[in-house]
């Protein structure tokens, strides 16, 4: 029979409209992804007598209850000391959590552990420990009368590692069957327009499936399949990915990559070439997603943000008589600026950003939304001209920035930079 | 006596994790403006036996319900046909809603309204009905048994503009206190820090009310007041602010301001100067965060990415024997850059970060997590050092891109750019 799921978050942020709780739609992905049904997601402030009635019907209806906050040092943080207390578990000292906690004070951040962080250290009896890299709450998992608790913590980056790392295996041990999944990544046609084209074949799919997930600025697919061995999973993905590549064409960008920007990292160290960019719109946004990869400095050089037009000039080179004749927000500047920061660099391929972020349109009147991509390479220097309508200043720069990595790609995998056939529609 | 709220999500997406539930987020937040208590937040797929149960629970726990989602023509849009079974209503037809419905596809959709649609104009009866400018399905509420319950739709633009419109005016006419709340913004020292010197204070409180909330990289403190009028609740707020900045001290950047990139924006203005950035390691962030906010380019010329040590040479100007002798992670190389990226630029301030992000320590065995900030001005060139110890590189270029902003916050405030007390823990 397959696990049902409750998942508990903990901490009064959230009702007071603090913060969304996006631990719930992660650790629900992550289950579904192993096939327990997730039935409940609930919310409870730092109260131990809410707490206490909501862990009480809980575990009336699901056998596996995770809870996420709570576990950190402050006299609010009563997760664990309410699911022992529910439980009938002791909570005990670990002195080697202690000992970690300590550590990471001492080596990471340089003083003294204070006080207070000891309870942190305690933990329900015969507990799994969930260990935690990235902060200084333990997590941990335990069965009590056929229900799993698992406590993890509320920063959703130390959640996030915990639930990779921890809690995921410790799900998958519960159950038989192996379950794979893979992320079919694409840039370039909205939600609508994709489960349009998929919609019939995704809802008689069964074992296999597939869903899709918008994620900023691009679509994530996700094929999951059930079988007895990971060999057998993987096999009943590949037809999968063929039907999914054949049916939406080369805005399929790759599969179980994080990003574009990791898709560009990989393709700029096969065909061993460095990227510069120079931005405008995006502020540094493309050259700060390059930067977070680990290894960055294999491909990329460096870049100029080009904020003001009189920097476009100096500091990239764009002729005087571009920026007059064309204006800033141009194709002619677009390509300019890509040439100019491949030259100042020395990179083999320049790229470029240029547009109205908005929220007003630009002295010349270019509507907000408007941006041109610009990318110099030994073969010539392209352009694309993107139009994301009058959206908000966040979503111009981010899907801008798409753009940017996209031209890249499509450059490196010998595709047309601009295919006829796109749809950028969200 | 305060009205007490449980928010009921309907859907099975949010079950799977296909999207967050954002809906939460916005309503608590009206809610705790109005002074109403929200004790629960609880999602539930689009199943009626339990939503039903659901429904069940909260009725007996709250006086005020809120669902959202599941008012859509398709088959498994059930919120209604349940909520108002739970409660003895009749669903009855309101012919002037059907009209609507019928008018919004043929002059917004260019369509006829599709014949499953008209089930999207039954209401219970007796409800103040809660018009859908934005879409076809309307929202509404109705009290029974001393419950008020309200329905509105899952779209988020959808609900946004019906809470705003109809919810907020609804729940207000039930309240008669008025919440009023400040952000008291801190960067330089840990949650657990912030927390030892005011816990027991905070402890104390009532009304108002302080908390913590850990942001990345940077604490906020929450004061929270109810009276019978914002004036009241405003004044009440003003000795929690002077306590707080007593007790903290200069690590208090603000109030009610985004970031530091969001106040730094304001100081600038303030003082009719622009700043410019070179970043290494931070790879664009400190910029990108710049230009996140409308109006950025009143105060923000332009930055340079020299992520490769031959551009620090050769668009910043760094001398070669700077880099030669102290190396790309050096107090001489900062200042170098902050001065070199003021130069080309023309800003009033140049603002610079190099240093180690990892995984790998640098060339020159630097460690991993130290970072130089360099601070260039009209008054002579400033460098704080930064050690976050061997942590992740997404931490290492947050809290990097905090300190630089802190950097430039401090030199515009008149405070020392290196304050002797400060702790930048976690």
């Amino acid at each position: 029979m397959p696990h049902i799921a409750e998942l508990i978050a903990v901490g009064t942020e959230l009702l007071l409209g603090n913060i969304a709780n996006t631990n719930a739609q992660e650790i629900s992905e992550a289950l579904s992804t192993l096939g327990i049904n997730v039935f409940w997601h609930t919310t409870v402030g730092d109260n131990p007598q809410r707490l206490e009635e909501v862990l009480a019907t809980a575990r009336r209806r699901a056998d596996i209850l995770i809870t996420t906050g709570g576990l950190g040092p402050t006299y609010d943080d009563l997760t664990k000391q309410t699911v022992c207390a529910a439980f009938g578990r002791a909570l005990v000292p670990h002195p080697e959590i202690l000992e970690d906690i300590r550590t990471f004070y001492e080596t990471a951040i340089h003083m003294p552990m204070p006080p207070n962080n000891a309870q942190q250290a305690e933990l329900p009896e015969d507990c799994v420990v969930f260990d935690n890299p990235v902060g200084t709450a333990p997590g941990c998992a335990f069965e009590a009368e056929g229900v799993h608790v698992l406590m993890l913590p509320g920063p959703p980056h130390e959640m996030r590692t915990m639930l990779r790392r921890c809690a995921v295996p410790y799900l998958r041990g519960l159950s038989s069957e192996v379950i794979v999944s893979r992320d079919i990544m694409t840039f370039g046609m909205g939600e609508s327009a994709v489960d349009q084209l998929l919609h019939e074949r995704m809802a008689r799919m069964t074992n296999p499936t597939l869903a899709t997930y918008a994620k900023p600025f691009e679509v994530r697919l996700r094929a999951t399949a059930k079988a007895e061995s990971e060999e057998a999973a993987q096999a009943m993905l590949n037809p999968v990915w063929e039907m999914v590549c054949e049916t939406l064409g080369d805005v399929v960008y790759g599969v179980d990559v994080a990003d574009l920007a990791e898709c560009c990292q990989g393709l700029l160290l096969q065909r061993g070439m460095t990227l510069a960019t120079a931005e405008s719109c995006t502020g540094g946004l493309v050259s700060e997603k390059i930067t977070a990869l680990p290894g960055a400095s294999l491909v990329y050089r460096g870049g100029v943000v080009s904020y003001w037009t009189a920097v476009k000039g100096s500091v990239l080179e764009v002729p005087q008589e571009i920026l007059d004749s064309y204006g800033p927000v141009s194709e002619e500047c677009a390509r300019a600026m890509a040439e100019g920061v491949q030259r100042i660099t020395g990179a083999d391929l320049g790229v470029s950003v240029t547009g109205v972020a908005g929220p007003d349109p630009d002295e010349r009147g270019v509507p907000v939304g408007i941006v041109y991509i610009g990318l110099s390479t030994p073969e010539g220097t392209f352009c694309r001209r993107t139009d994301s309508g009058p959206t908000r200043r966040d979503r111009i720069r981010g899907i801008a920035a798409n753009h940017a990595f996209d031209v890249v790609r499509r450059y490196l995998m010998g595709l047309p930079i601009n295919p006829a056939r796109l749809n950028f529609s969200p």
